[in-house]
């Protein structure tokens, strides 16, 4: 299969929703909250009482809804809740989301977590049959699709738009008094359901049932509608699941370590268990093994508890650099990483040393590293160990990778790179040995290691054929 | 000695300066940057180019000198800047420092970290001679000593001025042409000297020379006049030094683990050893032994090398908390440290789990993180330790601390404040125990931890005399 | 013919463009500045240079692109631009026009003065055909019809979408490499076109041409669509003209005195000659007449030439009123009027007044003044002339004027409304009045004033056929 | 008399103050508000309830106390604030006024209109004696005298610190529980005492009275210090009162038409007998007469009343210019008077004209206004005449005027500068008839007109003697 040239900006981002409790609003918000780490850029709230309110903005969800007015403002016993991730492109209040629009379902939101593999077809043919588009989201073409279906109900409505996107989706959707939950056939991303006091929540992690008190029920299945209404939970699997393809690099980088995600697994347990797998299969003499914070501290641990080698911080990081932080130009500039990282000569002075990163993308970052625990660290030996296999492949389901070209690992072998970063050693976990740590490997996707996509891509001559039959 | 019943806001900060260089309120920002830390309240930058040029707000640094614009209006090649703790009363843009006046001797900005012992009982003369106050702080007073001198050089102003106050100051003064670095003759708070590329560069720790690749030379030495110009370094000594009384809590909580100071001892060791010491002084038998991030991760590492208690992360942390963290109001209120930190119960499930702090001040918070542990992290036992002795009395030297009757240890016996936190055990390290880790424990000072203050109050009833004979 | 009885919020709005220029932002800017009467809720301006840029904000224009970098981020030789006129209910951001889409065409952007009077039935309609909304206005109604047309080219598409919608618009549109300048069949509100340097400039009044120093060099004609490209100008009249109806109270209170609209009539002259006549039907014996400021500054200047009866100015305005006067709450408020009018008691004292505004809407505004003028100006007489007939019917084609129930005219007799405003005597224009004074009457719209409603109100069940024969 | 080589920025400003009202701040906001022609860089209250509170801020008084919340925040039943007048220099809020300082006295604000002559001087001498200076303004100079008196009572501190200033000051004072208005002996500027339901008010203008309803009792007398506190009224006058210099400017230009000052005097009333007296000392032969809008108009009106020459509004001022108007840079810019004025050419097109404004300063307005008339208006010819002598001196008592080498008609004839504006004739206000107008016309300032200064400046080479014996 042919990968698409053009595809949208990746969205990594978090989802949230409260059905039926009297401070909807104030609990999306701490939802957000505790899923700030799946998107910085900006976020959204929007709430129901009868009509939809909707608040959003750039920047953190603490910025935004800092001001008690804008939280109050959002009334109503429902409510759903979106974080985007800042993206390297021009950011836009527009696609901030929740989006919402009027039609003839009445008002609807919608909050995306995911990325469709054929919304630029699916643009191009809605713009022929007469729709206008606000913004850049693939988010607005299911909505499109929603409203341009001709069957009646909502729920028929629903089946017809999803049955004619692909990719990875998972979607909290509020009307007048119902919100909806979906997540895709291949269950790319989580997505939870918990309960508070007899309300219902739904979150992509759930260390946002933790800071709120909400107890975890079960995850929202691959392929399932759920509609939770006055009458309860309604549970819709209208699409036949062949295959899960959940994505594995929600444990490895991008999930909350208290998280529990696709079938309640830890992350933090799970990327120990990478640490001592990949120290089974790459152990080097040193005297300590260091994580590069904050992503790398579970798997150094469990590589520390394999290996018998001491565990040290040797690297601290600066919590402070936000989103904000700009480089003074002129000639002091180039800080990249040392803004953020700063390793302690006291510890590292001599010293043989083996670092543990989640993974390396291009390698600029790498090799920064080690050069400044060589250079400011004093360090005598730097051994680079990575707890996932080597990137060779982009993402087109969510998560934001660069195109294959710069992926290092696509276009270089493994002592290429450890020359490139100038580590004594390089070691990746191996695909084998990431698949022996998970209970059910065969229901992840593993795209970005291997190169196998499990979800097709549209066509770029994709007749519009199709499309009309459903569609119009 | 009597404590003051009444004492200004205390200011916990971080100064940093540059001399000669062409981008020297660049490398002040990324200096301040990096002593993020020490206060986010607010900051500012003052540069010299003959005129002097100031820039601050309320913020972290990042959000303060965000727009290029305001970098660019600092021109010249000696600048400083202080970033200002977030104290809990009013904070105003108009306490910001570096502060700022005119007067005889031309323009001078001043940055001040520390605490005056009679900044009141001065403001209360000085103004009886006709003095105006701009602000709340004690540095404004600092600098109407100076204004106020009948000495004819600016150092000699200087001297006179420093002989009449008591207490806490490192300090960065700029004029026209020259930057003058001050440590007080107890040396409590930490400033260093370092270079780079020809330049002076000053901090109050040395974690800010890394990021900027500046090199460490020496401390400024308690009681040291350091003035850099054109002539290069000119010392004075003019005050006897006795006794050092360095803040030994600048080691446990408060400067950064990669920042050595007080003579090149390296915060996280010191804190490892902390935690070393406070295993061998309170070893209980248990299954894991867990940091409450981040302060108290290196004493963790300490306490589980030396007792062979296997280290865990149950704890996560959100690093999003920020400055700007309002909690929704109404009935889910009072989250308290629960937006902070989140148990991680697949790790903590049914163990006896230590839980390593670095100081327990009013014992809410320890009590509220005890009882996460047990209730969302399903811990079996949960024993608390803390990698200090036990604080008893408030400091005056410029670290943020309550009034003695709000610290629960000077008003509750251990056991009372084992039961009040519910912790299964408590231990604290003892205050020989903290010495026994020191290369020179004599020149510390332990105030909060004794009652023993090193450098006296100004008596409530000083009489005028003494200062008239110097001032006027 | 029925009145609609739901409508959409007014829409007084000033719309300007430029084509050919190097610096079309820059004169949209200025012109918009010069239009700032008509509209000071908002303001956008969408430039092209290939592609479309927008720049939108609410407030002034003046505040809104006060920053140089936001006009520098409008490139290329094309622009339009749209300010917004303050309506009472809620006023957003995502209202404020041009508003700009993406569809088969490509981006297009669209400013409109006007009201379309079948915008809500077209909405239902285009909705129940699958289109979503973002705004409130009746302007996307425009663009979902020309993205809805199955025509093959542009002007095709425009023709379509305009021969379905019904009411008032003055529109500017903006393409890739074309501006299309469109006024409706009556000719309700204006549209002039200039020429600057080569360049072409069209705006709602001339005085924006003053500005920037461009010749007037005809109206855009009621039913022409003119379109400007790089082949120079381009005409369609696609519709049947039978009747103009261009507002009359654009000359009695909204444009601007030094415009000339409608066929070059300056609208300060037809002021003056409405006091004129004015003087002429309702002569009163009086010591001075004066004006309320500044809209009936120039009809009594008209009815003191005619009557000789000295005019003065006995009412000072305040000209910092702006967008954001708040009053403050508590005992003190209720200024209304107040805060913009001051009589000058010293030349108001004793006299016999007669007091020339333009019109009368509710009558609590001209109660008010009236007391004013004999409280606190201690006037013996105040005889009210309004240079305009009594408004006895609301406007649907784009003037802000309440429902009929609140017009007091619509339900009080003449008398009734001098006893309620509590003046000496009362005196309106009468309708034939105003008709002497224009040169050809047959061609304005007087429906405020007689009730006579030349365009006809889209019937609330309006069957979706016609519509679907023209669109789908 | 020498006139000074340097001196500071001119400050023309609103001052007004209320005491003994429960809605103190409100009325000053309002009071402000209604002075807000006086100043329009900056405002700010201070109100006393006990404690001082002060808020200010950058631009008009509408934006800066917009938010409810802030008027909110000042409590307490006596408030002062100040209007800042935008000088062309570097506006900063720290020059923004009511300052405030904390001294032996306690907490005291001050809200100054008008310009010390001795300020430079005396700043040195505070300088040399030990004081630091926050501000640029000459009011801190006030403070700090009045802080360095070594008398014991606020009245005698008061005075003394009076007896060295020289200048122009109407002062407002703020402490604890009194308010103080202060005008100096000359009475430069004006400052009005008012009542409101047991309140009193003090104003720079009247009718800033009208507005909040309140009565005018009388002015505060040239020299006069007058306490309001719990006793009442008490009223000092320390100083000899041998000559008043009140600004006949306040007249011509400054106030506001429906202010009475200086004795009760209509400012409007003047104005007119400034045309009056104009048209009978430089009539011509022509078709209208038409104002410089809107400090002309009055004027205007006397020069057609006593000519018989039609009155016309001929050139449109645009309300909207704002303080934030910012030309576009490029090739279309140097708008100057165009973005304020725009001529009717339907009005003057072929007409002779006489043009009145009410002063002529550097010439180029004048310029840029009669070529409009001519070329955008094909006026035939244009008379101007100007409604107050020619303006040869500079203003050192608080008015903005450029130096004496910038004014045209100190180093021009009156034909150059008809020559240089290109009028068909011009004729200035004869100073012996601007006096004829006034009805005590020895007790006003016509320094700008005629060079004679009757308070005189500080000496440059002023010995600190006498002040030293004073002060020190």
């Amino acid at each position: 299969m042919k990968e698409p040239e053009i595809y949208s900006p990746r969205e990594e981002c978090g989802i949230f929703g409260v059905y039926g409790h009297p401070e909807a609003a104030n609990l999306v918000f701490l939802g957000l909250y505790a899923l700030q780490h799946r998107g910085q850029e900006g976020a959204g709230i929007c709430s129901s009482q009868g009509d939809l309110y909707l608040e959003k903005g750039m920047g953190l969800v603490s910025e935004i809804f800092n001001d008690p007015k804008v939280l109050k403002s959002l009334p109503g016993t429902i409510a759903i809740g979106h974080n985007r991730y800042s993206t390297a492109g021009g950011s836009f209040l527009k696609n901030v989301q929740p989006i919402m629009a009027n039609f003839s379902l009445g008002s609807i939101a919608l909050a995306h977590n995911g990325n469709l593999t054929n919304a630029d077809a699916l643009r191009r043919l809605l713009e022929r049959e007469g729709a206008i588009f606000q913004t850049n989201s693939d988010s607005e073409v299911i909505l499109h699709l929603i409203a341009n279906s001709r069957e009646n109900t909502c729920i028929n409505k629903l089946v017809d738009a999803l049955s004619i996107i692909k990719g990875a989706y998972s979607l909290l959707i509020l009307r007048n008094k119902e919100m909806i939950a979906i997540r895709d056939p291949f269950g790319v991303r989580p997505l939870s359901l918990g309960t508070l006091n007899g309300a219902y929540v739904v979150s992509s992690e759930t260390c946002a049932f933790d800071l709120i008190g909400a107890t975890y029920i079960r995850d929202i299945e691959p392929g399932e509608i759920l509609i939770i209404n006055e009458n309860g939970l309604d549970s819709y699997r209208p699409f036949e699941v062949n295959k899960k393809a959940q994505c594995v690099f929600e444990f490895i980088y991008f999930s909350r370590p208290d998280s529990n995600i696709f079938g309640d697994l830890n992350v933090s347990l799970l990327r120990k268990r990478f640490g001592r797998q990949l120290a089974i299969e790459s152990y080097v003499d040193a005297d300590m093994v260091i994580p590069v914070p904050d992503s790398g501290v579970s798997s150094t641990l469990g590589f520390s508890d394999q290996s018998c080698i001491p565990f040290e911080f040797g690297l601290i990081r600066n919590h402070y650099v936000g989103r904000t932080f700009i480089e003074p130009k002129n000639n002091i500039r180039h800080f990249g990483v040392k803004v953020k990282l700063n390793p302690i000569s006291k510890i590292l002075k001599g010293k043989r040393v083996v670092v543990v990163d989640d993974s390396i993308v291009r390698g600029t970052t790498s090799k920064k590293i080690v050069k400044m625990i060589r250079e400011i660290g004093n360090a005598k030996e730097v051994h680079m160990r990575i707890s996932s296999p080597s990137t060779i492949s982009p993402c087109f389901y969510g998560i934001d990778t660069p195109t294959r070209n710069e992926l290092i690992a696509s276009t270089h072998r493994e002592d290429e790179i450890r020359k490139y970063i100038t580590a004594d050693s390089l070691a990746y976990l191996s695909l084998e040995g990431l698949r022996s740590t998970l209970p059910n490997p065969d229901d992840f996707c593993y795209a970005c290691f291997d190169g196998v996509y499990p979800i097709e891509f549209q066509k770029a001559a994709c007749s519009s054929k199709m499309l009309e039959l459903t569609v119009v």
